[in-house]
């Protein structure tokens, strides 16, 4: 199955949150499994999206208990690790989307990048080196999965 | 949904083998997605099992490309941290079933017993304290299960 | 230099707290840097007789803050890992000292016999295949010692 | 003691790894404790140049074997976890000095801002907020070691 990461801040405005949601409910439409951090904000949205298309959803969160996980997940890996876990979400995906974000987000691109995976940002605080930008969900879904057979 | 790890060797002779597949069988029927450490022996015993009958499965792999995982497995999480992944093994799961293993298998028994999960065993290397042993597939699950909402 | 873990649990009686600083203080006059979790207990005790005698202790924190250290730690490594921690420990150190202990110290055992070192137990709650057993502070450190080029 | 990060790539220009070497020395100078990924380039050089004033490095390496650290580490913490390994470098040093450098780097200082540490750059591929821009080593130095105790 192809995994494509969300990835952003987990607190958002409503703005930030509804493009995350739009970008799950797309990805499930392809076929993919979402992969993020399980808490709040981007990660929230975006599995809340996926799930309203059937998708499945995999959060890979940063405390020791499943519960911190939000309601929209299905598979809970508790790593217990804090922002360790940023880069187990940059290694297990095939493609990255991130919504807006800060420190935190920008380490899961430079891995990904340093990856060579498509990473694909829309309203990025800072323009790392081979990041693709996008305007849309749309544009976004699109530009990840490019070259990935979806 | 209740996750369940089944951990063992990766190298394990054709009785292992079949016990695994029927744990992860077992499992499947009963609802459970199977968590294991994604590579050969129990770990894809288990995930066969689980698949022949629609199971969700779950491999966190030690190392870092997603190739490494076995066939049976529908989500991969690339943790490139070797002996570390049995941690999150025994993290994320509800529940452990171990068929034999021996130094990394112990290793994750110690640190789901810690947790206070229920660890069963089949023919185990070492008996751990609070270890919960099993004469069969069916019986390890039963057990593995009880207490949990399943 | 030699880099000897020194394992055990974080609550301890007086008894096994002084067998640890006396491990701890050998370890030291024979020039080896000590490696533990840093915190309190077996931990304490060894960095403390370490510390006695001018070593160099090494603390490998499971949690994000430095301060959580015992102050005989002179290097604190913050992994921010929980449980995780205890695999960096197992394949840090070139032998393993285990005083008493219980599921965390197993877990580290574990991993240090998979990868061939010397582990040497005092009062095991467990005895795991492979390791060597100790009867007093001197007997464990000429033990671990043995085939290193101290 | 003050444990500071040195950071860069690990292949870099003669003038990258002179200027590396400069910052390990001054630190060493000021009595802090050198934290780095234990391999080559600006990495080694900051070691190299610590060790010339008697300091002490620490080397947390990516990979399962101690010697894969250069020759001018004293502590070396074996992680087996990739690039997992540069967070545990943000979370354990009190300030970080980064050495030109790439992807590997922006992810070191990330997380490092992220926990409100003093980040200082020479030559950085990206700046991202809040990182303190340096021209010399000295002045690296100087800023990384304001409002530490040193």
């Amino acid at each position: 199955m192809i995994q494509v990461a969300v990835v952003g801040s987990e607190r958002c405005d409503e703005r930030l949150y509804h493009i995350a949601y739009e970008v799950g409910r797309l990805l499930a439409e392809r076929g993919c499994v979402i992969i993020n951090g399980g808490l709040g904000g981007v990660m929230e949205a975006s599995s809340a999206g996926a799930k309203l298309k059937g998708g499945l959803t995999v959060g890979i969160i940063p405390s020791d208990r499943k519960e911190d996980a939000n309601q929209y997940t299905d598979i809970i890996i508790v790593t217990d690790m804090g922002h360790a876990r940023n880069i187990i979400i940059a290694q297990s995906c095939d493609a990255m989307i991130a919504v807006g974000g800060s420190y935190g987000t920008i380490s899961e691109m430079a891995i990904a990048l340093k990856l060579g995976k498509n990473v694909v940002a829309i309203e990025p605080e800072v323009i790392l080196p081979g990041i693709i930008l996008a305007e849309s969900p749309e544009d976004a879904v699109e530009k990840a999965l490019k070259d990935l057979s979806v």
